[in-house]
This record gives C-alpha cells, sequence and structure tokens, in this order.
C-alpha cells in the first residue's frame, strides 16, 4: 500500500532526501558499475569531503541500498557494493540526472543561495 | 552535449538540488496536475513554511520549471504553473517518490539526523 508523500512524517522523505543529496546522487551513480573502494569512490565523486561521503555511505547503507565490507588487512580496506535495490535506485536517479543534462541549455540555474 | 555530473563546478548539480529537495519534490508533484494559488499549495504541500514555499518557488522559477502569475486585486492573488520543462521534471520527481514509496518495506530508513 503507497503511503502519503504529502504527510509530514512520511517517511519516505528520508529515503528520499539521502537518494537525492547531492553525494548521494553522485555516490549511487559511482557504484552502479561496480564495487569500489572507499578511496576510489572519494576520487571518483568530485568534490566531497572524507566526512560527507561516509555520511553518505552510511545512510544509503542504512536505506539498505547498499553493503559495506571490511576487510581485516592493514592498511584498511572496505568496499561498497550497491544491493540489488540500491541498483534500481541508482538507475531511477541517473535518468533523472541525466535529464537535468539534457535539458540545462533550457533550465537557466540561478546562482546557489546560502 | 552532456556535461560530467561528477564535476564539481556542473550546474546541473544545482537545479538537482532545487528539484530533489523535501519541497521542490512535493511542490512540483503538486503542480503536476494544473495551477495552484500560494495558499492552495501551502495547504496542500503538509509542513512547509511560508518562507520555505517562498524560495522553492522562486528557485523553481529561476530553473524555469514553473511561471507566476499575480493579479493587482487586494488581497494579493498570485498564481503558480508549471512550464512544459516543469511537467517533464514533474513526471521525472514523481516517478523515482512513487518508486521510494513502493519499496519502503524493504527500504529500512535509519532515523533522521541533524
Amino acid at each position: 500500500m503507497r503511503g502519503d508523500v504529502f504527510a509530514m512524517k512520511c517517511p519516505s522523505r528520508t529515503v528520499m532526501k539521502h537518494m537525492t543529496s547531492t553525494w548521494g546522487v553522485l555516490t549511487l551513480i559511482a557504484l552502479k558499475s561496480g564495487t569500489l573502494r572507499f578511496s576510489e569512490l572519494r576520487r571518483k565523486v568530485n568534490g566531497v569531503s572524507e566526512r560527507m561521503l561516509t555520511q553518505t555511505l552510511q545512510q544509503l547503507e542504512g536505506d539498505r541500498l547498499l553493503t559495506r565490507r571490511s576487510y581485516p588487512v592493514v592498511p584498511p580496506h572496505v568496499e561498497y557494493t550497491l544491493t540489488d535495490l540500491g541498483q534500481e535506485a541508482a538507475a531511477h536517479v541517473e535518468c533523472l540526472a541525466n535529464w537535468v543534462e539534457d535539458h540545462m541549455p533550457q533550465l537557466a540555474a540561478m546562482p546557489e543561495q546560502a
């Protein structure tokens, strides 16, 4: 049964927020083509801080969109992989991101406001 | 020509942010079925403050996703209508929102963090 996205307490708002935050979108798209280590992800997602990437990965893991696998080696080796649900989510946000990019000439973005 | 969504200065990040913010998503979906006045929108988008709705509408107007029409009457009468581009954008975010709602049983959202 579908909830009401307009309802203030609808829990889907939280998942949407994680998936569609700047770093959420880019992390999902980056992992779409396969497993990546933290350092690889950080390089791919241009401009993300270590702290923000960690937080984004924790949120997406909590939403069951990805799994984290850590190997007990020195230096630490941690890998992130999308779940089946995460692959679906990534396809949706990529579709949206592609639409935005394809329409940028018509979309006149205002400068970001604080 | 498509830009690089991973590039830090990609302007599409700003439009994506406007479209996929909680209030951006709900405003686009609310206007999908037709023109609404500010007060009607505010009632429909449960929980939005007057200030946040004003800011959201300004951002979406700046992105050319909606138009604002104000009538010189007392009390003021202001109407918002999606552009053709806005209708497409609304269809995309609604599709994403529906996917999230349909998968909420599998998606275990963590409590929101400040």
